[in-house]
């Protein structure tokens, strides 16, 4: 009998590169070592899943106003703390090259190549007005129902 | 033989509406299914459960001053981000009110009713000079140790 | 048969006071309880492993901003919220003495004492330029690989 593999799931909560990094490399790591790995992305945590160029889309006033607010991509997100009006962001990119770290973009890259299953959280798409066609290709749409079945069959739950 | 029911154990640190609002709805998610839950509320966390109207208590200068600064309840509390002195909240109720979801005053109601263990952290409550009979009705008083219970039995275990 | 011993093991991602209080009061009392306890610090989260004292080494200029830019040592961290402008750590330091709890740089002494496995994250110590001999002794470096190894046996796992 073999034994099932491990899971790792992962929320991604937060709209901070730092943290979206954070996730995105213990979800690198964890597919790795072969775990069944899920970043579900809700509420600010969207932001990463969002396309860089503006896709043209029907919105009320109000989903206008949040999709303006929020920053298109990962590249573009900002910094949980030393985010000095997006400077903080640019220091951490020049480090990362330096270091031969990943950037996030390669990093999200590199999670749909390990078969990592992104998700976003339906509801909080309809709040904020999210349409999928503004979110990157190949993420699935679920719910808390989705969370809770893969977090419940793993150990290493995180919320980030 | 039965199987044991499944547990999910929130730590409820953050005193953000938006926060708040995924740990509750989570939760409700989570007691849907059958899990036994509980939200360890520490902390700003704190805050959700607070009763809206000022209650007459004799505190200390230091408690005067942190309970002033404190939302009272979960209706007054802000947003992790785009908070806009208090018009980030205000757009997220329109939305939720849009799109048929719960505000977090209901989602607490419901997570009572499903018979969710609500739990507020007692070193944090002295620390915040809060009193009891400030905070809404049904909870319960513990410490580190009753949370570690909890955590230790269940693996759907979040910090938010 | 002896069961194996229980893990808790937190990620301190956070640069914040209050949260590194939660996460060595939990800490802590995981390791009363006997559970096998690691704290794997990354990011801002490194700054609680920082000497108080300067200590001399050669940097390139970025990595002098970050290290000028981050706390030295867990005393002098910030909140996560009411910081202004560093009275609330005084505020919550004054009600942490007058209620008998403990301040953070002792709730760190506890950890070592008790055996408690304090890691730095290699990556981001690198990223954020810090050198080992910046760090308080008595601390292991280890990457992701280490996280998950710890994590993926026991079932109480925060990221905080």
């Amino acid at each position: 009998m073999t034994q099932p593999k491990k899971k790792t799931t992962i929320i991604l909560f937060s709209g901070d590169y730092d943290k979206a990094m954070a996730a995105y490399i213990i979800a690198n790591g964890a597919a790795a070592y072969d775990h069944d790995v899920t970043i579900f992305h809700t509420f600010w945590g969207l932001n990463a899943l969002r396309k860089e160029a503006p896709v043209p889309v029907q919105k009320g006033f109000l989903e206008k106003m949040f999709a303006k607010m929020m920053p298109r991509g990962a590249d573009r997100m900002g910094l949980s703390r030393m985010n000095f009006a997006g400077i903080g962001p640019k220091l951490i990119k020049k480090v990362i090259k330096k270091h031969n770290a990943m950037p996030l973009p390669q990093l999200i890259e590199m999670a749909k190549e390990q078969g990592i299953k992104l998700v976003a959280c339906q509801m909080t798409v309809d709040l904020l007005g999210l349409k999928p066609e503004e979110l990157i290709d190949g993420i699935e749409f679920a719910g808390v129902a989705a969370y809770l079945a893969d977090a419940s069959e793993g150990n290493v739950n995180l919320f980030i």
